[in-house]
């Protein structure tokens, strides 16, 4: 066993908070999307604020601001950064709602886990304000649309088949 | 303005957290998936252990683990509760990982949002430790497979498509 | 020195949680108000959801509930305990705007400083909506009303002047 | 409901975080105040430190300093930063206990909601610690009374009558 | 590729968070404690109270008294439980401040994690609080010393050589 | 008592958070490390990924992270900073696992306790997983060994007796 002992464990595999402090803060912005997939009644009730349990939209919208702000205390190797701004929107489709966020931030690292966070949970505060009235919904398609900042350029997706 | 006075606001519409103290404190479980969508040459790299960021599904179980004891904190109208047991797993397909968690507590209230919520967050982590290898990745199929415990019975999902 | 060695500090007037475990749990429920006083001009904004912030009553009805349940991570001798209901609502009058926040629990211990901590949050967000279109603001009259559960029996305020 | 499809929602009337990221960080300061009212026998409890729960001042200072810090986290439209200095002390009056808070930065947005909070966590801690003592108290007169630094410079209240 | 396609990971070496649903609740006590060596002219100062950063004791307690009730916000794989009473005292010696901590529940696991968390903050309090007058800290023999209640019965260990 | 009235409460004594504002933002590092005791079967379960709850490094090296970055949350008079870099290590002897934690960022104020909370965190989750197979664990050493940046210039502990 002497042979373990004082053996530095190799660091290589371990999760790492990588070095941002060389780079410079700049104007950085994210924006994410995602889906709840619902029944049509649902969507309606959602869309004339007749669901029991209160104002959908408004809960999530602000569930979501506010998890844009706990994102490195939710995702273990995020860097912490103050955000700047933050919107959380939403398009009532027939069989969906579309939550959309965006993310502003003057700092040395990106935000678009801050815009995607946001997102999923203003869809998980939409799944559970509804859960009573409908037990199907699906929550899909988070993805990150744009991306401005930083040293990799802009960046922007044009369809969900990218991947 | 004086009839404004006094006048109190009409609380439907207001969200508010629902009354469970009438409910007898039962065993309940809670069964949630979803899907990291990317590319098979980062599903290759999750799976052989070389993201330069880290060991990937390690780090994103205990995030998920730990989203699920901050569900109440996250999602505004829902309550808290003492989770009892959290698993949180992983299959890896060729063009996803899949996350799987599961809940389990003794108390008033049912744990689907701890659930997928855990879930989610896995997710994210995933989509954090990878997202500068790949930047097409996609979090979907996020939903609710099995609940058991409550006074509407047991549930079982059978396909995506029953929304 | 020698002396001072090993004798145990006097614990009195060190600060403690109390024991609560010698107890049952019970239903218990505590009702609180408090008023943001403000200009006639803001509360008509206020009521017209014209503050350029967003909704205002909606914002800070969410962020009383939030505030309920973190009330034992806010004040430090403050037991932990789960809720089981929260209502926030709000009176507009021609200068103030009532917050009435009612919370319940099965539990040790009561929930009147849930309820005080949920009006004080809801005012305190009223206050952060308004205060770039009303810099005079006041919050006052913050107090428990009702107090039911527990060893001491229910408990009734008929007047702000008993203090 | 066709038509309903791919409607972006208004978002007008929906809370949304401002953007602050172009401004130029400077140095700030808030000064708040509030008072708790209570009976004197209440009063000289905590000033001889003979409430039973512990050391009343000294327990609601630190809750008032953790919570300036936790601002962005309860205040949901509140912008994070990060406070340079946090002072909270306390005044003993016949029939109250008056809060006083001061809380410095250098950031892109003031620190007068993290000054409010801070006197009002710290009042309701006060609160906390003499209930068992005093069913009475009431909180109230919170109130902003000086700020510096910003683009609308310096601004100090006269009086509580100015709202 | 295809064979690695939907295979389950081993969830063996995952970590967990084992089910405690079947258990009773029961009341549970653990006592801990840990020393802060320090200089002697640093202990007197603590004793003095002439520590420039204020009372070193008194926040110390109140952060130890907090963070027992955090716990498992801290450590992944713990349960959450309500404690129902924490107390945090001191021993000042010639060279070291001794903290003791003891946290009491009725639960389905124990109190160890949170009478240990304790210990640990309230020493990092007393740390961050004098080290600008001492360097040379540090914080040693953090162990259990006392277990009550749960299945495998009451545990008094009686040195730190038992390790 | 009216000689009691309006007199200000000396704030000496009271625990305050000192002004970093006039400082300019600096590069600023911080090493710590600690250990925690065991009976060398653990340390073997350890290092052979043998203990029941899961990946003892990989969960403790995650939770050293995240509570680096909650440490003015915990510590109630540090300043709250953005890190950015976190790493933590082990290395593994006969009868102790060593945890090394630094810690880097570019703001007004040093990162010691960050790297200390890291350290003391990750130690207590491998005490929590390992608890159930070794009672005798302890804690210890737990030191400040390396700090760069700031006006007092580099500093080195060369030993643990310096204290």
């Amino acid at each position: 066993m002497a042979d373990r002992s004082l053996t530095h464990l190799d660091p290589l595999g371990g999760a790492r908070m990588v070095d941002v402090t060389p780079k410079e803060p700049t104007h950085r912005r994210a924006l994410a999307r995602c889906r709840v997939w619902m029944a049509p009644e649902t969507t309606e009730k959602v869309a004339s604020n007749a669901i029991t349990k209160g104002d959908v939209l408004g809960t999530a919208r602000i569930a979501g601001i506010q998890a844009a702000k706990r994102t490195p205390d939710l995702i273990p190797m995020c860097h912490p950064l103050l955000v700047g701004a933050v919107h959380v929107n939403f398009t009532i489709g027939d069989d969906y709602v579309e939550v959309e966020s965006q993310v502003e931030t003057v700092d040395r690292t990106g935000v678009e886990m801050e815009a995607l966070t946001a997102c999923a949970v203003a869809a998980l505060t939409i799944y559970d304000m509804c859960k009573s009235a409908d037990r199907s919904m699906v929550i899909g398609e988070l993805a990150l649309w744009e991306k401005t900042g930083g040293s990799r350029g802009p960046w922007r997706r044009t369809s969900l088949d990218e991947h």
